[in-house]
């Protein structure tokens, strides 16, 4: 089944200028290959496969670090250029010129103004637009087996059937903009593998594009599934370009960012117009999954007011905001139907945002945070009737015994939908560590049902993620979510825990160090108790030393063990010699002592 | 309530040359400073009292951190010297005389030719043993409060009664050696706050004395409840001398490892003597509990023998060894009232030790493991008949979905004594990170009621933890006991969430530093976004700038929303004006809009 690259290759030049050494594949995963899983009809899935000692099969882990070695100016080959033929679309030559509606001429229009943008190639790739729906929702309801719905099954190791059945119900869905063609396809929905999702982007204070890029590469070497842009100061838009450009995994956005970015930052100022061409704009670009806060009703506000710490969504205070200075419904509400048409038309998934979340644990599953979950629900289903895809954002700040309540009417509120949680942190005393206390909560919610988990850093709250963050942020997720695939039986995750498990009880230190979520930072605790290159075969290890190790012990008893079971086989077979029945009499008399 | 220090004064002479800048309570918690809170007959109650900012109340926080400023080569002062008098008791020197059985003779000639220790001054405290049981069930069953009784009723905000019932009842412990003056009292049990324990001790392979006194003082500064001294190499008795004089928390033993240092570490040859005798030693020196894998029978180990990772439980695997070496029951068993008449007149308590915990997610739940369980409940109430206090240990590696049944098992087999696990850890695929796949199991089952949770540092499964990993290992088990005391609805575990949420809500930026379970690493990584002294009173921070912050826009939709109840209670009151009815009409037709 696995053969090597076929995919394109990556530029010769790139490498010394434009990649770091950090990033490598090879270094961070050491006895790791990349391998492609062929499918039937010519798709071609990555998987990371772990080479090990002592005659033991590879492993298979699932992969999310994209093509390797390729220049960030160049951008990812387009892996699904060929996919989109044959769907009802038109390119965006057709689309500038006479048959599109004035605003997104008008978008078009602008792009083509910004001279930076028209530094990135595209990898030749024309702007799509689907002359009706293309989503993988509406082939899925049609009963059509998509390129990416291929790719999802080898990559989760489902039946297509079932990918397409649960896309179908609204139960999972493929974050895949027909504008994304560097795109990976993968699938979230509580019946596959739980995600994560890592958030990057500068912000008014800090960080550059170099380094946004950067991060996404490094989120998704260790494992980040998706990836949210959530910038804020300038150059918005060509950060943007600069890392779906460049992703293999889907990128989600919160437009209403860059749309009050357009007014200055006056919450007032926002137009539907302003936000429909952002919309525009960004499905344009490729973007797969927008935030849409459009369950803060006017209504609603008034109960956060009493709250320990009110709004603390950033979309969802900007839309509060203006709903309160206009003393009018959020147009994210009222406009709902026509942003559906938009999304529709570039399979942007919505990712309805909880802009009432809880931001502590005072405020854990108030009237607000469930009088808008409700409205997520309704949302979902008109989003439904278009054929868009959609999953529900959720909290937050949650004690332990309140998640599961959230989960439970997440899935009857809104029919079921996928959920996206930011954590929930289960604890508020421990800023620089909300990665543990909500690293608790993810796994716990995802074990319950939650689709994807929203990673927290050990900056939330105090700073903007530096790389170390991301990392550790991704590790902690990672693990919440192999927890959470353990937890609900998924039929693949076990033989991870075994593989790692095996080599521990066998002494294979490299096997179990490249078995590691992150086997950099195995091997280098190791190697700071006993850094002896002999260390890594011996039969003990630094905890209890040589003469006092409970494997090696255990390893003896598991001799001695099975050495009493034959003897009992002996015993009830040979049926009555003197000497093995003696010794199984001495045992009885033992066992009765 | 609160007066300052009436314990004894730090030494002068002590500061510079033993107590390192690194463990500095001042440091480690800017704003903090203890306090002592007086009981009805003289205890004093320390607390550590958070002062804030902007006309906020102090909080008070469960402090562990001891007395601070003593030399290590002193010891800490007796503070629980008076409380022992008018007990049964009797001291080492007639103790040593013609009263006390041969073995007990023996053991004190013993100590008395090591020289290393006689260094050591005991406070001139002298060696107790009870004449019949001295242990806090004992009095507690008598209906007598103790001096630990009301020192732990302050500290826990319970009353005495509460405190003795618990006790009584076997539902809760306190591990208080009557040779252990320096200990400041404290309870497990799950009517209380959950503890957490922290694991030091060095091996054959590394580390030394110092630090282990070191890592002594910096894990109780962080937050253990009690620590276990796990020492297997040489030194062990002189080590365990210097942590138990400089310990105001509870000190744990595993006393099989010290009884197999005796034997050259040949399992084989260990023998009901020594081990008695290291018993005795060990209750003799002060250790509040000691683990005992009692549990671990002959005829359970054979069920080990297929496992994925057979015993990884050091003393249950030296035991199994034996067994199976003189094919005969363990003494631990079948001495196990001999053992509970030596405990009793120390009151050492019983950790009950989990010798057949399953060391991977492939052994979770199995036959080895509860035949186990079942067998310390047993042990548990033959502990009671002697007036011996009780605790069982737990696993281990479990995933989230057996987790409570492990709960539900030992609260029913083993009648409600505490429990005490090791996390368990969520999952096996993440060495390097265990401190976090065992935090999430850890919180879980300290939610379901758990009593102590012993905690795993990063370095777990791959060498022995430095100052840091003890760090990150209490930390991470500081925000899983917390999490599990919020989520039981422990009344006085909320209170600190509030205060830090509303500072970070009033942009009380130092007080939401110095309200964090670690002020340090919380400030540091604000400074490394936000250096400049300024942003620690700006009203933004760095993840969203100055323009566009939530936290901000949220305050002003306050104001807004609370003017609305403001002007609709004038218009209910008002009952008719045309202006305010017209603006009532008006916010009618836009909810219906």
């Amino acid at each position: 089944m696995a053969t090597r690259p076929r995919t394109p290759q990556p530029s010769k030049r790139a490498q010394p200028a434009h990649t770091s050494s950090g990033t490598s594949f090879a270094e961070s995963f050491p006895n790791s290959t990349k391998v492609y899983v062929a499918g039937p009809r010519g798709v071609q899935v990555p998987m990371r496969e772990i080479a090990l000692s002592g005659g033991e099969p590879p492993l298979r882990v699932y992969d999310t670090s994209g093509p390797q070695g390729f220049d960030v100016r160049q951008g990812l080959p387009p892996l699904r250029g060929d996919w989109l033929r044959g769907r009802a679309v038109t390119t965006a030559e057709s689309l500038r010129g006479g048959d599109a509606p004035e605003a997104i001429q008008r978008v078009a229009r602008a792009h083509n103004g910004i001279a930076s943008v028209a530094t990135l190639p595209r990898n030749d790739y024309p702007v799509l637009r689907g002359r009706g729906p293309v989503t993988q929702l509406y082939y899925a309801r049609k009963g059509e087996i998509t390129r990416e719905m291929e790719f999802i099954a080898i990559r989760e190791g489902m039946t297509v059937e079932f990918v397409r059945s649960e896309v179908a119900r609204g139960r999972a869905i493929i974050p895949a903009n027909i504008n994304h063609p560097e795109l990976e396809p993968m699938i979230i929905g509580r019946n596959f593998h739980v995600k994560i999702n890592a958030n990057i982007g500068n912000s008014a204070v800090t960080s550059s594009i170099e380094e946004e890029v950067e991060k996404l590469r490094w989120a998704t070497l260790w494992g980040a599934d998706t990836v949210m842009d959530l910038s804020t100061g300038k150059d918005i838009h060509e950060t943007r370009e600069w890392i779906i450009r460049n992703s293999a995994v889907p990128i989600g956005t919160v437009p209403i960012y860059q749309a009050l970015e357009k007014t200055g930052g006056v919450a007032e100022d926002l137009t539907w117009e302003i936000y429909r061409d952002t919309l525009i704009e960004q499905a344009e670009q490729g973007v797969d999954y927008f935030t849409v806060h459009a369950g803060v009703l006017l209504r609603y506000i008034p109960l956060t007011a009493r709250r320990m710490t009110g709004i603390v969504s950033r979309g969802g205070s900007i839309m509060a905001k203006w709903c309160l200075s206009h003393h009018t419904e959020s147009f994210l509400y009222t406009r709902f139907r026509e942003i559906c048409e938009i999304m529709a038309a570039y399979d942007v998934s919505f990712s309805l945002g909880d802009g009432l979340r809880p931001g502590s644990i005072a405020d854990a599953n108030d009237e607000a945070q469930f009088a808008e979950l409700k409205t997520q629900g309704e949302l979902t289903r008109i989003a439904w009737e278009y054929d868009v895809q959609v999953m529900n954002e959720g909290p937050g700040h949650i004690p332990m015994h309140l998640i599961k309540e959230n989960m439970e009417k997440q899935l009857e509120w809104c029919d079921e939908a996928p959920f996206y949680t930011l954590g929930p942190l289960t604890t508020d005393i421990a800023p620089g560590y909300d990665h543990i206390t909500s690293a608790i909560g993810a796994a716990m919610i995802g074990w319950y049902g939650t689709a994807m988990l929203c990673y927290v850093t050990p900056k939330e709250h105090l700073g903007l993620p530096n790389r170390d963050d991301v990392k550790a942020g991704v590790i902690a997720y990672k693990i919440a979510s192999h927890a959470a695939d353990l937890a609900k039986g998924h039929p693949g995750a076990r033989a991870w825990d075994d593989a790692l498990s095996k080599a521990r009880f066998d002494f294979r230190w490299q096997d179990q160090f490249n078995l590691a979520l992150d086997p950099v930072t195995a091997r280098a605790y190791h190697d700071e108790t006993l850094p002896a290159e002999g260390a890594k075969v011996a039969h003990f290890c630094s905890m209890c030393g040589p003469k006092f190790c409970s494997m090696k012990i255990t390893q003896d008893v598991r001799e001695y063990a099975l050495e009493m079971e034959r003897k009992a086989a002996q015993f009830r077979e040979s049926g009555g010699e003197v000497y093995v029945r003696g010794e199984g009499r001495k045992r009885e008399r033992e066992r009765k002592a």
